[in-house]
């Protein structure tokens, strides 16, 4: 998608033809900072300091970490441990041991001559294939906004999303946002209740940021706000990414995503979890039970990212400094609360029978 | 309580004999600042830009707000005009009208030569008096905590509260943070799950300062964590204060109760609101519909406050530029979803029958 009017796509081979440059997204929306990965440990350092976040772009930069490392080794030893150590760098993440695991399995059967070129194809390609499912998501998502705006007599459709899930968390387009922005291209009009996703500020600082840059109506709130605007008829729609979702429906996705959930269920409002299918784990059964939640940095909470009034880029701290915080970056939404599941290949319930029927292929036996 | 070793209540008499001395707290806890307040205006001031908040703190500062107005013009247009402009600062706060028009209704009456020094009697009762009603309301919450530690083997008793109903919101004690520090004072093992309480942070900034003053165990967490806990059987019990509940049971709070109500009904948790009777609205029956909400700055969600590591107190952007702001300060929570209510009189359902049997004085004909 655009910003300042020149196309972009969240990461990329850099022009000496071997590097990846990916954007550094930690210090949106208040710089426009590109970083050069050229190791597995840069590549690595990028997923867990967050300088690329979103399921899908870390399953590219981990493809892509794999790439880098056969560059320097292409040897069997090698590609084992860096795929362990890439794969140790955001435990939720679905998709990253996704796609390391693709790299490495199509990797070792092959003469240590042909593994480089390879990768890096390979990496590519899961790039262009993800930007073809998420316009496939944005297709089928659209088609639920266009049901909405039928009945609403030319008013906006208020679609309600929860931290970052637009084009920045992937190669391009979005999950959540990509429907947005098929509608918004298509002269639908759609106004968009960004959540500011405490801790990390991802809706306030990216999701705010790239409909800012696309001209999409949008307003910051809140996380605690989103049950009052759906108690009061306020929000139409809430569509939603996700880290990891059982093949029987359950969504571990950002934090507080659980909330408005409830609120949605509460108040009848149709609740869309954007899941392509590299993000659903064809093994847990039970959400709750199984997804393992990642304690991050305390500093996450106690300190907060913004912008002085002569533009530089700080951090402040919120609490009294004998108050020990605790700081779970994720929680599981049960399946019960959750309309459905919008795929690449259509929109099915949020159950075991559902997406086994959609992706056979990937369905335990 | 306690602030460094030194017992304050949130507001007195200066030492000059009038004016009346209040604790900013608009920069803890970062700074420690008392404020003098010579006019009406000023505690209009104080009361609309929250040096003062929470519902009974709010009702004692109007209330001394008419004394020093009385003490300049003790005239009936003087009197109505600034009962008038002290209702006006925070339109969500029944205690302030209760306040204003209790003090105006009991001057009205009398010689004008004799309005001043009532005024000032009237305010100091209004404090004592909610100083004993916390107390009550602390004694009351105190016996659901030990039934609960009676049960957890000498593990301490989690607690999760939302925005600051602690000491600071009152005069002395507090609403929701009463039964703790009840609880903790006789030796019972308490642990608070403080939710930070965006935008202002009133959680962060308050409730971690006074249980931190004070040396209650607790923990900060972001709004959105509070859901996951609970899934997790990780929150005993949930104690919230209010702005103003329906004598029929729907609670006005601080924007995101409604959201920790579901969480805990989802989850078994037992959520109560602490009700002083002032704080109950005896005309009002459908919260949703009839309780009027607060739309506050925008800037509140915008800006962030904290201290910079050289010590400074700042606040900084969250957002890119161009993207709009909405913040609505409090939110509803429909009855069915409160546990109870704590009242100074003891503990009701959340409906009608209850809080009339329990105050049949106040109850609606």
């Amino acid at each position: 998608m655009k910003v300042n009017g020149q196309a972009y796509r969240t990461i990329w081979v850099n022009e000496n033809g071997w590097a990846v440059d990916i954007i550094d997204q930690t210090v949106l929306p208040h710089e426009w900072k590109i970083v050069t990965l050229e190791t597995p440990d840069d590549a690595a350092r990028a997923i867990k300091d967050m300088l690329v976040r979103g399921a899908p772009l870390i399953g590219a930069t981990a493809a892509y970490g794999m790439a880098l490392a056969v560059r320097e080794d292409a040897n069997d030893g090698n590609l084992r441990d860096t795929a362990e150590m890439l794969m140790a760098a955001r435990p939720t993440a679905v998709n990253l041991q996704w796609a390391v695991e693709k790299v490495r399995d199509a990797l070792l059967p092959l003469p240590t001559s042909e593994r480089s070129e390879t990768a890096y194809k390979m990496a590519a390609q899961i790039c262009d294939d993800d930007v073809e499912v998420c316009s496939n998501i944005g297709n089928f998502g659209l088609d639920l906004i266009k049901e909405i705006a039928a009945r609403k007599n030319g008013d906006p459709v208020n679609i309600l999303t929860h931290c970052n899930a637009g084009w920045l968390a992937t190669v391009d387009w979005g999950t959540a946002i990509a429907p947005i922005y098929k509608a918004h291209d298509a002269g639908i009009k759609v106004h968009v209740w960004v959540d500011e996703t405490r801790p990390r500020n991802q809706g306030a600082h990216l999701t705010s940021f790239e409909l800012a840059e696309h001209g999409v109506p949008h307003t910051l709130i809140v996380d605690n706000a989103g049950g009052h605007l759906m108690q009061h008829g306020m929000v139409d729609l809430c569509f939603v990414g996700t880290d990891r979702t059982t093949y029987t429906g359950d969504v571990c996705n950002k934090v507080g995503t659980y909330l408005k959930a409830l609120a949605a269920h509460d108040n009848g409002v149709p609740f869309y979890v954007c899941a392509p299918s590299n993000s659903i784990d064809w093994k847990m059964q039970d959400g709750l039970k199984e997804i393992p939640i990642e304690e991050r940095n305390g500093e996450e909470v106690s300190m907060i990212q913004g912008v002085l009034t002569d533009g530089t880029v700080t951090q402040v701290s919120i609490k009294p400094a004998a108050t020990p915080v605790r700081n779970d970056a994720f929680d599981v939404t049960p399946r019960k609360y959750i309309t459905g599941l919008i795929t690449e290949r259509g929109i099915c319930a949020a159950d075991a029978k559902a997406t086994c029927a959609l992706f056979p292929e990937l369905a335990p036996n």
